[in-house]
């Protein structure tokens, strides 16, 4: 089995809680993949060089200036970081953007109604999973950053979940695949002051009605679409868990967080 | 043969220059492997950051903010742009820092006299050639930035030409090499002030004569007694050209630049 496990800015920007995660990371049998976030310090750099965040809606403008500093801070900065304390664990890391080795080739989002700029959409051809598999064969840990490109030269910006997603239906078409997403919480809580009362499984037919019923809230609802999506397209098995089990979710099914299935 | 290429700052800074090269880098027949080094745009940010660059002896001491920056710039940016770019132009290029697939494992130089800080110096070991060659068996082309870690979970800087002769070193033990300096003169010049007078062959015997009439002046010195090291450790020859001229380089001996023999 194939475990593919995405992190974000919980976990990124938290040196003790990354650490935690790296320890059991390394731990988890099997060929694996990493897919990162970028955190807070693309923005913090940004700032600091005077570049302001352009928001619509509620989501980053990239522009070529944005673009620059995000490959720097997710491609170089982060990746490279995560690599070296994953090689002084043991783990045979390879710290890649969807550029290197033609892995994830993305298509510009179109400049209508609202121009993203350099921003990735991903679609059904744009992971390369004979190379990516070669890597896993050659008995590398691929690390992904959130950077694509689109085969003209330019470098994309993309939402690390799609790419946790995308990588996982594109390694399931030929063998089994775990899809863990690590986020701050135990799992899906029935209720979100409730530390405990994690949702340890939830099966499609059950997910309207948590949504109608408001347990799955704004931010969840298109982490668990793109989960359903991805288990629709052959992924073995979604966990949503916290950075902390991730050892524990890779294995045994059901042991933590919450599992979604068909 | 694999063709060992070294790219620096002049070929880098320069949007047209690069472009050119990488297209004629692009057409190189069989396994090849680019070095590049940062060029100006580190200086540029670590300015725009307000930190000011410490230098001993014209050296640079690489702090903890500095690594950060350099790798940001090298292994992120300058790394992510040129692999897209190469791929544009259907070479599967792979960007890398030595961390990645723990390539290159360098040693922290010593703190005395000068702590340099986060700089590395290679060893025979720290070129583990092993996974390199899987890459270009599988069939991709290695784009290193001059980022290598220490195996315990840190980034250290390195120079660029040592990186490029310590590879080629390393690929040597079990087939033909050819490194290729690319820097902003055709070759080895008689007289510095006439581009025509390129020594097209030095043999490691008229090394000598060429340091003490002072032929050979101070910047071109390290990078000979690099390449004269490097071919008595096995690398099957080394030319030293300008970036223009690699695809020629890389071709048949002697076609241009400056080739050394021992």
């Amino acid at each position: 089995m194939i475990t593919i496990v995405k992190i974000g800015g919980n976990v990124i920007d938290n040196p003790a809680l990354l650490s935690d995660f790296l320890d059991k990371f390394a731990q988890i049998d099997g060929p694996k993949v990493l897919i990162h976030g970028g955190g807070k310090i693309a923005t913090e750099l940004s700032l600091r060089l005077g570049v302001e965040p352009q928001l619509v809606d509620g989501r980053r403008i990239t522009n070529a200036e944005t673009i620059d500093i995000v490959t720097m801070v997710y491609a170089g900065l982060v990746n490279k970081k995560m690599v070296a304390a994953l090689q002084a664990r043991g783990c045979n890391a390879i710290g890649l953007s969807g550029a290197d080795a033609n892995i994830i080739c993305g298509v510009q989002r179109p400049k209508e109604p609202v121009d993203f700029g350099f921003v990735a959409d991903l679609n059904e051809n744009s992971v390369h999973d004979d190379h990516l598999k070669q890597l896993l064969y050659d008995g590398f840990t691929p690390v992904f950053s959130a950077i694509v490109h689109d085969g003209k030269g330019n470098l994309l910006n993309c939402n690390a979940d799609t790419i946790a997603s995308a990588i996982a239906v594109a390694l399931s078409k030929k063998g089994d695949t775990k899809l863990v997403y690590c986020f701050e919480k135990k799992g899906v809580l029935k209720d979100i002051n409730d530390d405990s009362s994690v949702i340890s499984l939830i099966k499609k037919d059950e997910f309207g009605e948590l949504v109608s019923t408001g347990v799955v809230a704004k931010g969840m609802l298109p982490k668990l679409q793109n989960s359903f999506d991805a288990l629709a397209k052959g992924v073995g098995s979604v966990v949503i868990t916290q950075a902390e089990d991730v050892l524990t979710a890779s294995g045994a099914p059901l042991a933590c967080g919450t599992t979604l299935s068909l």
